[in-house]
């Protein structure tokens, strides 16, 4: 390609709405051009990055057996009623009437339809293992569409769905779809971890993300340094402490902690471990009627370790929680505790409820809590002597680094990541709330075991970013990169010697099958420059006049600082040791 | 591909909505599945060839220089009401409201936010002339969908977009992709024909339609056998006739027609040549307020040979019809013909209107019409003496064969065809209306002058099938077919020999690059071919273990009635030579 060719369209700054580094120089290179709210059009720059990430999924979800189809943006809302998404899911599913007013829906994902598909294709065990996927625009709603590709509302999504005869072979298919993403992941040229993460209802294992690793990502990482446990924060056990209770040396006391009705304020103002503070959170449990009407509700206490956080994805594993649970109203929580938050606890309540500890707060002595009185908290609290033994010891926190990991082998680190993938076995969920069955070996009808696979296809790109970037601009991993490799001729158009050098080069590069660019621009060498730094194109040639007047060219990594000197006889050698052809 | 681990679906019977071939069989075939009216699945096997259309179309568009983006399928209304076109689209335009109770739409096309993108990113003549495109999903809300992929609602086009400084570039600009449309409509390997056609109130002759040939098209196509001449019905013109009008050589008299209110029935009665009638049609134009209200409503007659069809878009260009025109109303006839329709002429009119006589009809001597009494018509009528000279002598027909040809160089023939691309000239249409603007050399803005071009990507394979397709099925082109070849093995699980000849071949292909298909199903052979014939491949290799005792397989061309027994040792030979390679 050459400069003149194509569209290269570099802002100086960044819009003012771009949060993220990613949305910044994705607008500022011209990879992306923003239509609306978390709408984008993808430049021809950006489309290119696309395009590549789209190849490499494609290619490996071939090779990993899957097949290629593609289901419409737009679909019918009869098969989402089937499952009863198109009324459970919130504003972010986009609706439409059509012209005769019937309902369709823009497609989030596509479970309904591939399972549609399913139950008309497969009839037979004797077709099964099928996996379908299909590279296509998707719409979600979302409330606050931000951080350019990262959030947006339109997208693209590679979304696979496997169908099996069994839940053995439905692991297997699921198993094959993780190890391809490892290979599309490794391919991408990106560093990343896959992470357990949770499986809903469904329980077990079979849910990982795939996280490019990146200091500003959304999402917290537990991982083991000395081995291969890996898990999202939602998934991370936090085990019960190797320790067990210590007894209890001080005598429960009231203290005055006016105005302190956070654990870390009364830590300070006692000058006492944060650990040593417990905190309680009340919530409620609701049970409905068949018309969804609330006929009853439960008001529950958890405890937690002043310096740990709540994990809502292990609350709602908790039994008795299973329909949901919700923050308990001030009334519900002066009913009980005849007390304002900020100062609640376990004693002296003024009605009773079950008590749920986490693991870390069964095992301490002479802890501080609320005096369920304002201003007042309690010193010395123990189990069995002043509060009674909780009804419930579960792991209800969130990990922080260096507790134990779950493998038994070293302890827990954390750092932050965007989920760019997604692989999940889903179980009979769809098949049969749409009664996808297939005739097993004895002719019966059995319901499919099914998974479900998603790449971000636009969103890789923006979290390849967050990931290399510098003060410059973006730096591409070249298996990604909109072109591999640049060409700055510098004052082409006065010399006639730089001009046959770079066209010399752009052609034997064309020739091996490498994406290049050259860069026909005529503008000034600082301003090319930069202009390829921000792109980020991992691998520039310079020729000038200058250099090749002693037989030299510039070759530079976009990675490095520094430029090399390259010989021009060696130059296109040098390039393809570079790019590793 | 191993079509064990491909989805083969092929039906006996198509379903009863399935109205034309191309329909029938891709559903048959298993090509695609329908979701909803106009909306389908893009099957495996129907997904091969739409990417085997786009990657010829893109691969050339590139090559004509035009560069690639992609634009989004959900577009705020904004830009739409800047043009005008979200009031004035109907129904088609599907209309979207968000969460937040914003306007979108589902793109139908992309003018408005290319010319957006166009406005924002060019603001010099150095940087035209520019030619953006997309292969997308787009979105139509037709009344009545019908024809599968030949006119449905969700469906793939490809759309580019030129903008250009003037008119002299726009135009070669314009011949640019004329010229890149031949090269794609000609490696697609259908038969085809760049037909001239209507270019709007912008005029000239900038606007030409790639019609695939097909008996069952929906268009009729005008052409000279013996010249370069073609264009759309709506676009031929009817030459003024070679010879003058004739001497009146029949006195008016009024002649009983009871019941006959066609020209063809009164020819019929009276014995007379078709050619000797002259049809009246009574159309109005109105004129309205600032509020859209008609204020003042004209009625006209237009007059055509009773063997000829009016044109709309001809007698929409007629002076004082660029408004628009519509039929009269009863009343509107009752007021100038004092007659009802089927008996109407322009003699003894009960109030005057203008007369449009058709350039044929202008020339006729003698002629009959109706004489503005039920059940009554004229006969020997003559301008001049019966009825004054028409208001207007217009060309206002549809062209018929055997019409002498507008370029002089024969006569006229016509046939039908599938529209399937569409190259046009826009003009300032829409950089004015969103003011569009670049600075010439003299440093003024100025508006940019724009072109169009589609290709309907998912039509194309159904018109495809409509040109190519026999009574077992399809039968594709090689460069579009979803496989080009397949090898059929007989009963290979019971030879070790056909296995190992099938596989052998089938190794072969690939490392030759070739799209071929291994049959592996171990289907019965009369199954497995039939699959095949309605599929369309275009290349059978049939191997059995008879043919293998006397060292032949069979070569089998889709469109051949016969197979060719060839050696084993030449197959591969054969097949090459077969495929051009």
């Amino acid at each position: 390609m050459k400069a003149s060719q194509f569209l290269i369209s570099t802002l100086k700054d960044a819009p003012a709405d771009a949060e993220v580094v990613s949305h910044k120089l994705m607008m500022r290179a011209g990879l992306i051009k923003k239509l609306g709210a978390g709408i984008y059009n993808y430049m021809p720059m950006g489309l290119r990055v696309i395009r590549k990430v789209e190849a490499i999924v494609r290619e490996e979800m071939n090779k990993a057996g899957a097949i290629e189809l593609t289901m419409p943006v737009v679909q019918p809302a009869e098969l989402w009623q089937e499952t009863g998404r198109f009324e459970k899911m919130g504003p972010e599913l986009l609706r439409i009437k059509d012209r005769h007013g019937r309902d369709f829906v823009v497609q989030p994902t596509s479970e309904e339809v591939v399972t549609d598909i399913a139950r008309q294709e497969i009839r037979s065990y004797k077709q099964l293992p099928k996996n379908f996927y299909q590279i296509q625009t998707k719409f979600r709603d979302e409330r606050r569409p931000r951080f350019g590709l990262m959030r947006g509302r339109e997208f693209i999504m590679k979304d696979a769905y496997s169908f099996d005869r069994d839940q053995v072979s439905a692991k297997q298919s699921y198993q094959v779809m993780a190890d391809a993403y490892r290979k599309i992941f490794d391919r991408f040229g990106l560093t990343y971890r896959a992470v357990a993460a949770d499986s809903g209802a469904i329980g077990g294992d079979l849910s990982e993300e795939f996280q490019v690793i990146a200091a500003t990502g959304e999402d917290a990482i537990v991982y083991c340094p000395t081995s291969n446990y890996a898990a999202n924060m939602e998934k991370a056990e936090a085990l019960v402490p190797a320790h067990a209770r210590g007894a209890a040396t001080q005598a429960m006391a009231k203290t005055a902690t006016p105005g302190k009705s956070t654990c870390e304020d009364v830590a300070a103002l006692l000058n006492v471990p944060l650990n040593t503070t417990v905190k309680s959170l009340v919530l409620a449990t609701d049970t409905l009627n068949d018309k969804g009407e609330v006929v009853k509700s439960h008001v529950w206490l958890l405890l937690l370790r002043g310096d740990h956080d709540m994990n809502e994805v292990k609350v709602g594993k908790l039994p008795g929680f299973e329909g949901g649970f919700r923050f308990a109203t001030t009334q519900e929580i002066d009913d009980h505790f005849g007390c304002k938050p900020g100062y609640l606890g376990p004693v002296n309540l003024k009605q009773p409820l079950k008590i749920v500890a986490d693991r870390d707060v069964a095992v301490m002595a002479d802890w501080i809590c609320g005096a369920n009185e304002v201003d007042f908290h309690m010193t010395g609290v123990n189990f069995g002597r002043d509060v009674a033994e909780p009804d419930l010891v579960a792991d209800i926190r969130n990990v922080v680094a260096g507790d134990a990991s779950p493998d038994g082998q070293g302890v827990l680190a954390i750092e932050r990541g965007i989920e760019v993938g997604h692989v999940f076995y889903l179980g009979t969920k769809y098949s049969q709330a749409m009664n996808a069955t297939f005739l097993d070996v004895n002719g019966k009808p059995q319901f499919m075991e099914m998974g479900c696979y998603g790449i971000g296809v636009t969103r890789l790109p923006a979290a390849a970013i967050e990931q290399n970037h510098d003060e410059r601009g973006m730096i591409w991993p070249d298996a990604i990169a909109p072109f591999t490799v640049v060409i700055c001729p510098v004052n082409m158009d006065r010399s006639e010697d730089v001009k046959a050098a770079a066209f010399k080069l752009y052609e034997d590069l064309l020739a091996l099958g490498v994406d290049v660019i050259l860069d026909d621009r005529g503008e000034r060498p600082g301003a090319m420059f930069a202009d390829w730094e921000l792109i980020g194109v991992p691998h520039r040639v310079t020729i000038g006049d200058k250099g090749l007047k002693d037989g030299v060219v510039e070759y530079q990594n976009r990675r490095d600082s520094e430029s090399t000197k390259v010989a021009v006889a060696d130059v296109l050698a040098h390039v393809k040791a570079q790019l590793g052809l």
